[in-house]
């Protein structure tokens, strides 16, 4: 005999789960307590953070996290963070309490009464055991959902008093020691087929999208695009949480813009487009236009049938993005005949003025940027700007909200530095982004997390402005945010934190925060408005 | 011809709903633009806030408050807070943008794929009109939802597009004029079975729940106490969201405990238990035992079907709580012949000792608390403390989260305070719980709304350590808090703070704090532990 809580954590340790994240009540106290020597608790003070560290832990691990959340209250709580690593396909189990029982029926305080639908639109698989005896079983089928493609958070709700039950090893044994694999490679006709498509197109384009970094498809997509001599885009960085391609590649042409219309315009020209790991595509604004240009045809590799099925136009694949990528490196006669992609368009240097730029801050931090580092960006006026400047080239070196959602980047920046503890992770922010999870800070500290905190501060939403004046909308109560001073707040939780304005400054600024130990943040003033450059 | 968009603020005016509360995004831009002279929106740094602040409006208003969230992660954000407006029974409009009509069916960033499943569980109605000309008729129902008895949030999610379409008075104008009343007087052989239970009963006992507050019903609850000669409790702190009668009346004895038996055992030797406005009942902690000891029945008044269906004992009558009380008392044929209640059990003094004392500090509070104050309190280890030493004897004068969820106090004490600018509002926080909602403290600073907020710091979530040991749990992490300084992070948000230790200087800093214009903080550093005196 062994009890519901023991089985538990034996598929944590096989599955190498031992770090736990969460923000406890007490309905979770008897789960957590005592907490296994070999296990690791990191706290998050509201539930946000703690979905959000989980979700960066699980990107950046490439394994199932773990976060542990309190009843219907604390769920709830997280439930914008959930969305957030369903569009993210972050592997997450989300464990929440539930009142004993005995006191369900009546919805005694702190009753999650239907507990399986709160999270539902966003996990895959949402469950509350029938039967003590089924716990173990239920978290282990969760974990098979969390990980099998496309990745996403599977949710189990589990009564407090469960835990402490004994039971048999006929209730667990072989259920635990189950593995699932999903990693599926395409027909060989399918692959066939794709080869000769991209073989007869006269001027094909590749577009790279986040997949290809979540499923380890680096070095299959430079090899592709380099035997085949394809330019390349950048999916759309709205719905870019991660970046599929070395962006400082002679190949790189830049990013693709997030609309119908103008979309459709950089693409023309092309008679075939390979869309690998991204959905067809993340449109933000509505500007109308031609999906595609006639004589243009597109042909889209995604692990996720969703992606498949919703996509407006072109043809899909359904299969691992990695695995498709060599099969179809393999199935090709060799290098391509074609003409080399044409150089970047010169972009113009950041904008400069009285004011320090975003695009000049990015300039800045790309002059300092360590060899092997990782952003985790949430600044949604100069997203455009960073990626320009950093020209990101190394696998795992970008997280990003594919929710369009907030509060995903400072937390998750925790959690993808403790996955990869080798590498300095730098977590850019907007004044306003940073409110959605500021709690973080505290968190940051108290487990000396040593990410550094780069904050843009220029008093305002600017991409609602920027959207407004896009769709013609005036006089928008809320658009301005005077007087946060992120440096001061985080202090407030005891991080060393300065304020600066001006390049030079910054510059100093930044290069004695990453030759620190410890979380750091810089934060600089910047203009309104949208930095692009 | 008009647009969506002025039917629906016609409707918003009529409504005398002009206060929006929210978190804006591109999704609600082309609803907030311009926003007309005679609305005022109330900006939350995150949407825990938008809702939390929405919750105390509506509740210390008695009328609909609107909060407007961004389309899935701005909803997501707000669940939490969402469940918790549902415990509070606070009439909620809660609407969301969405994605451009024509760019929903692809998922485009930022679509709100199941917009209704979202707050579905938590919310009474969940609609996204099929066409843009049912968003005026769409928020018109909502409204009816949220105030019809029991009173609770109702959402309506909106493609952003649908805001500038033309209509026809054929499509809003009947719809937005109606009118819907649900207030319900039990029936008259209702009213004569309880009034007979009730004179023939030989020694019942009243027990005071929260909607007594909200129903208006604190005259007729005091007024049958006395002529019926009832001792009389509050229902179990862990549910009363509002306090429904005098807690310093004569007959007053005190808050019911929160768990089966102990409760059950409190009101044992009363052969009639008459509750109103509660549900039966918030119950815990597991302390399993008999609901209610032999001989002793129970008739409770509720206006909110679901509280009756699930109780686990005794008969309940669904309608108005104070019009059924005032129906009650008519009905009598006068005052009883009954022995005066017993006189409440005095209560030891605050627990002193070395380090200031949770009920050390409310007593201090209760000296320099305002004739007419309202007290927003989310301090679970002081709960109880609270309620002994403020005695608390005005209706409207007490808000508290019946959810047992996080994040309510910080964010509801500004709603009650702009709903109630004549009454002074202190929302007294742990150090802990202040974190669910800390950027609440931006929006008292930009709004200059005049909250005077308590902080009692202690280093630990007390509650989680005191159920822990309740339950038998031992080495559960993450309980102890330290390093947190709400004081220092109210300052970084523009609210002036001091923090203080001992009576004398709580004294000093809480009487200045209460002489001043505008929002200040004063953090008190108490002993661990719970405070029950």
């Amino acid at each position: 005999m062994t009890t519901v809580r023991e089985a538990t954590f034996d598929l944590f340790r096989q599955r190498g789960m031992t770090t736990i994240f969460g923000n406890p009540g007490s309905t979770e106290l008897p789960m957590l307590g005592p907490l296994p020597d070999d296990f690791r608790y990191v706290l998050g003070l509201q539930e946000a953070v703690a979905v959000g560290m989980a979700d960066g832990f699980a990107q950046a691990s490439g394994n199932v996290a773990h976060v542990n959340l309190h009843t219907a209250p604390g769920v709830g709580n997280g439930v914008g963070a959930i969305f957030g690593a369903r569009a993210n396909k972050a592997p997450l189990l989300v464990t929440a309490g539930q009142q004993a029982r005995s006191l369900i029926t009546m919805q005694a305080n702190l009753t999650n009464r239907d507990a399986v639908e709160v999270p539902k639109p966003y996990v895959k698989w949402s469950h509350e055991p029938p039967r003590a005896a089924d716990v173990p079983y239920a978290i282990a089928q969760a974990i098979h959902h969390a990980s099998l493609p496309p990745a996403g958070p599977a949710f189990v709700s589990i009564p407090m008093d469960d835990w402490l039950v004994e039971i048999e090893p006929v209730d667990f044994s072989t259920q635990i020691a189950r593995t699932v694999g999903g990693r599926a490679q395409p027909s060989p006709e399918q692959v066939a087929v794709l080869a000769e498509r991209l073989r007869s197109a006269r001027n094909p384009v590749f577009v790279a999208g986040p997949d290809i970094d979540a499923s380890g498809g680096w070095d299959a997509a430079v090899e592709l695009v380099e035997s085949q001599r394809l330019p390349v885009w950048a999916s759309p960085p709205t719905g870019g949480n991660r970046i599929g391609f070395p962006e400082s590649h002679p190949a790189f042409q830049g990013m693709l813009p997030p609309a119908v219309g103008p979309l459709g315009e950089t693409l023309s020209g092309h008679d075939l487009v390979l869309v690998a790991g991204s959905s067809i595509f993340p449109y933000y604004p509505n500007i109308p236009g031609d999906f595609l240009a006639d004589g243009t045809s597109l042909i889209a590799i995604t692990s996720d049938p969703d992606e498949a099925a919703r996509a407006p136009m072109g043809d899909a694949i359904v299969a691992d993005v990695a695995l498709t990528l060599r099969a179809l490196v393999d199935a090709l006669p060799g290098p391509a005949e074609r003409e080399a992609p044409p150089a970047r368009v010169e972009l113009d240097p950041p904008a400069a003025g009285d004011e320090l730029t975003g695009g000049e801050v990015h300039a800045t931090l790309a002059e300092l940027f360590p060899e092997d580092g990782i952003v985790v960006l949430e600044s949604p006026s100069s997203t455009v700007a960073l990626r320009n400047q950093l020209r990101l080239s190394r696998p795992g070196s970008y997280y990003f909200s594919a929710s369009g959602g907030l509060g995903f980047g400072l937390s998750a920046a925790l959690g993808v530095q403790l996955a990869q503890p080798q590498r300095q992770v730098v977590c850019v922010l907007g004044e306003g982004s940073a409110q959605y999870a500021i709690t973080a800070f505290w968190t940051a500290a108290a487990y000396e997390i040593p990410v550094k905190f780069l904050v843009l501060r220029n008093n305002e939403y600017s991409i609602l402005k920027w959207f407004a004046s896009l769709e013609n909308v005036t006089g928008a109560p809320a658009l301005d945010l005077p007087r946060l001073d992120v440096a001061a707040t985080a202090r407030s939780y005891n991080v060393p934190a300065t304020s600066v304005a001006g390049r030079e400054e910054l510059h100093g600024a930044l290069a004695d925060a990453l030759a620190q130990d410890g979380p750091r943040l810089v934060q600089v003033d910047v203009a309104a408005g949208m930095a692009l450059a």
